[in-house]
C-alpha cells in the first residue's frame, strides 16, 4: 500500500493506494469512530463491491447500512440528495455516524456534501471506484451537487477522514469511465509538471490497456499533485484553481448538452484543446504544444472537438461558471506546458477559440 | 453602538448593537467585499425593513434583491432553501455575493445554510430582527432546516461577517415573540451566571414592558454568555452543548407537536422547568431553585406545563435529537443555579420527570 498525507492541519487525512485497499481493516478502524456506518453507492457500483465491504465493516462491529442511488449525474441533485437524509434519520442514525461513500465523482460529491450536512457534520470516507473519482474528486474535499442552473452549485468543503483507492476496481472500470478518468490526469501533467506530462505521451498505451504498474504511477503521481495543491490552497481563493484547466470550457459543454450526455472527463477533454487553443492565441504556447495536447487527449480515447453549441450559447453558459465573477470569466491558461496561469480573456480572441462550436 | 467580538480566530467577527443598527454604513462597507447583495426575509419582516435596507445598500453602490420567504418554521424546509437557491441563480449572482438575513431564527437558520451552501459558500451577514434571534440563533453559526423526521438535521457550522442587531426591531415585535427570545435569555443565566439570572428574576416585568435599557443590558450580556460558550468550542464537541440546556425536551415537544403548533422559545421554557425537576430528582437542584426557575419562566409569559405527548412518546422524540448517541440521551442539568453539567440520567428518574407529560 502506498499512503499520500494530504496536508490541511486539523483537517489532514491519509489517502491509501493498493489493491483491495478498501478492506484495509487497520485504516478502517482508526478512521470510524462511531458505531453506524451508513454505505452510499449506486446500482451499478453496489452490487459489485457493497456485499464484500458490508462483510468487512460488520467484522469490525459496526452496525451498517447501504444505501443505492441510481446511476448517472441526472441524479444529481436535491432530490437524491434527500434520500440519503430519510436513510439517516429513519434508521437514527446519530451524529457519531460515519457515511463511507463507495463509487464515483457523482457519489462522492453526494454521499459527501450529505456528509457535511447530516446533524452539520458527520465523519466521511471515501472509496473512488472510478479512475475520475481517484485522481481528482475524492481529493481536495469539494462536495456538492447541481441545479439545473448550473453544476455543483450547491455543496460545501468538506473534507473527509480518509479515502481508500482500491486499485482492483479498475479490473471492472468501463473503457469510457477509464478514458474520461484520463482527462484529469492529463490535466495535473499540463498544469503543473512536464516531465509528467511527457511521461503520459510515452505511456498513455499502456494506461488504456489498463497495464497495472503505469496505472498505479499515474494515479500516486496525480494524487500528490492534486494534494500539493489543494493544501496549498484549501477553499480555493487562489492557486487551486489551476486545477479548473479545462473546465470553464468543459462545463459549459456538460451544461448546453444536458447533465449525463456528455461524460465530465468528456468535456474537460475538449475544454483543454480549446484552452489550449486559447492560449496559443495570446501567445503562451507554441503551435507544437496545442497538438501534443490534443494527441494525448486523442491517445486517451477522449473527444478533441466541441458539440456545435454556438459560440453565444457557450458565452453564456461560462459565465454562469462558479468560477465567474460579476460576469467576467477568468480562464486557465498554459503558458508552456506544465505551468498554468490564471487571467481573464478579451472577449473577441475567446470568439475566435470558440469558432469551433458555431 | 456596542460592539461584541466573537472570538473565532480567521473566522471572528462583531455583533453591532444599536439603535438603527441595520443602517450602519461603516460596518456594512467592510463587511460586503463583492458587488450583489441577496435580502432573505420573510412576508411578515420584510414589507417593515427591507425597502429602508435596500436604500441603505443600494447607496453603497451594491446591486440588491430581495427574496421574501414564507413566514413560520413549517417552511423551514428543503423546498424553501431551494427557492433561494433558485433566485440566486437566476440572477447570476456569483461567488462573492453577500446573502443578508433579516428576520428571526427561521430566515437566519435558512439564509445562513444557502450561504454556506451556494458555490459552496459565499458571504453571509444576519440581521436579526426578532429577540430570539438576537440573543441566540444569530451567534455562533449553526444554520440549517428541518426535515420531517427532526428540527434542525440539515445544516452547517458557518460563520457570519457581521452580526447588526437593531434595536428598533423591538418596537414592532409580537409579545409572544418577546416572550419566546426571553427563554433563551432566561437559559443564558440559568446555564452561565446566577447573578445575571438573580438579575433577570428582578427585572423581567420592565424586560416584558420592553423598557429600552433593560431590554439592552440583556442582550448584550446574553450575546457576551453565547459568544464566549461559543468560542470556547465552535462546533460542539463539548462543553457548546450547555446551551441546549431545556432543548432536548423542548424539541421533543415541536417534533410531537408539529414544528410550528408550539414556538421554540415556549417549548424551551417549558423544557428548562422539566430539566430543572430531573436535576432535582439527581439531587442537584434544591426545590426552592426549581421554583425560582418555574417563576422566571412563568413571569416570561412563557408555559411551565408540557403538553400531554405520552411518555414513551416523548422519550422516542428525545431519543432522535442530534445530542443522543448511540440511543442514549444526554441531558444538560444544572448544579445550582449557574452551573450547567451534561450527563445521561437513568430511564426511571427521567420518566418520573415526564409524569407531566401523560
Amino acid at each position: 500500500m502506498k499512503i499520500i498525507n494530504v496536508e490541511l492541519g486539523d483537517r489532514a487525512y491519509p489517502i491509501v493506494i493498493g489493491n483491495r485497499a478498501m478492506h484495509s481493516k487497520e485504516h478502517l478502524e482508526r478512521a470510524i469512530k462511531g458505531q453506524s456506518v451508513l454505505i452510499v453507492t449506486n446500482d451499478m457500483v453496489g452490487p459489485l463491491y457493497a456485499d464484500p465491504l458490508v462483510e468487512t465493516l460488520s467484522a469490525l462491529g459496526k452496525t451498517v447500512q447501504v444505501h443505492m442511488l441510481p446511476t448517472g449525474e441526472q441524479y444529481k441533485n436535491l432530490e437524491t440528495l434527500n434520500s440519503i437524509f430519510d436513510v439517516l434519520l429513519e434508521n437514527e442514525f446519530d451524529r457519531r455516524t460515519t457515511i463511507v461513500a463507495l463509487g464515483g465523482g457523482v457519489v462522492g460529491d453526494m454521499a459527501g456534501f450529505a456528509a457535511a450536512s447530516y446533524m452539520r457534520g458527520v465523519p466521511f470516507i471515501q472509496i473512488p471506484t472510478t479512475l475520475l473519482s481517484q485522481v481528482d474528486s475524492s481529493v481536495g474535499g469539494k462536495t456538492g451537487i447541481n441545479h439545473p442552473l448550473g453544476k455543483n452549485m450547491i455543496g460545501a468543503f468538506y473534507q473527509p477522514q480518509l479515502v481508500l483507492t482500491d486499485l482492483n476496481a479498475f479490473k471492472t472500470l468501463p473503457q469510457k469511465e477509464l478514458s474520461a478518468g484520463m482527462a484529469e490526469v492529463i490535466k495535473h501533467g499540463a498544469i503543473f509538471d512536464a516531465e509528467y506530462f511527457a511521461w503520459l505521451e510515452g505511456n498513455m498505451g499502456a494506461l488504456m490497456a489498463k497495464d497495472e504498474t503505469s496505472l498505479t504511477d499515474a494515479i500516486v503521481r496525480s494524487c500528490e499533485i492534486k494534494a500539493e495543491v489543494v493544501a496549498g490552497d484549501e477553499r480555493e481563493s487562489g492557486q487551486r484553481a489551476i486545477l479548473n484547466f479545462g473546465h470553464t470550457f468543459g462545463h459549459a459543454i456538460e451544461a448546453g448538452m444536458g447533465y449525463g450526455a456528455w461524460l465530465h472527463g468528456e468535456a474537460v477533454g475538449v475544454g483543454m484543446v480549446l484552452a489550449a487553443d486559447l492560449s496559443q492565441r495570446l501567445g503562451m504556447l507554441s503551435a507544437e504544444e496545442v497538438a501534443r495536447i490534443r494527441s494525448v487527449v486523442q491517445a486517451a480515447g477522449l473527444p478533441t472537438a466541441p458539440p456545435p453549441l454556438g459560440i453565444d450559447r457557450m458565452i453564456e453558459m461560462m459565465k454562469l461558471d462558479k468560477k465567474a465573477e460579476a460576469g467576467q470569466i477568468k480562464f486557465v491558461l498554459l503558458d508552456g506546458i506544465g505551468r498554468a496561469v490564471i487571467q481573464a480573456v478579451p472577449e473577441d480572441v475567446l470568439r475566435e477559440t470558440l469558432q469551433v462550436c458555431a
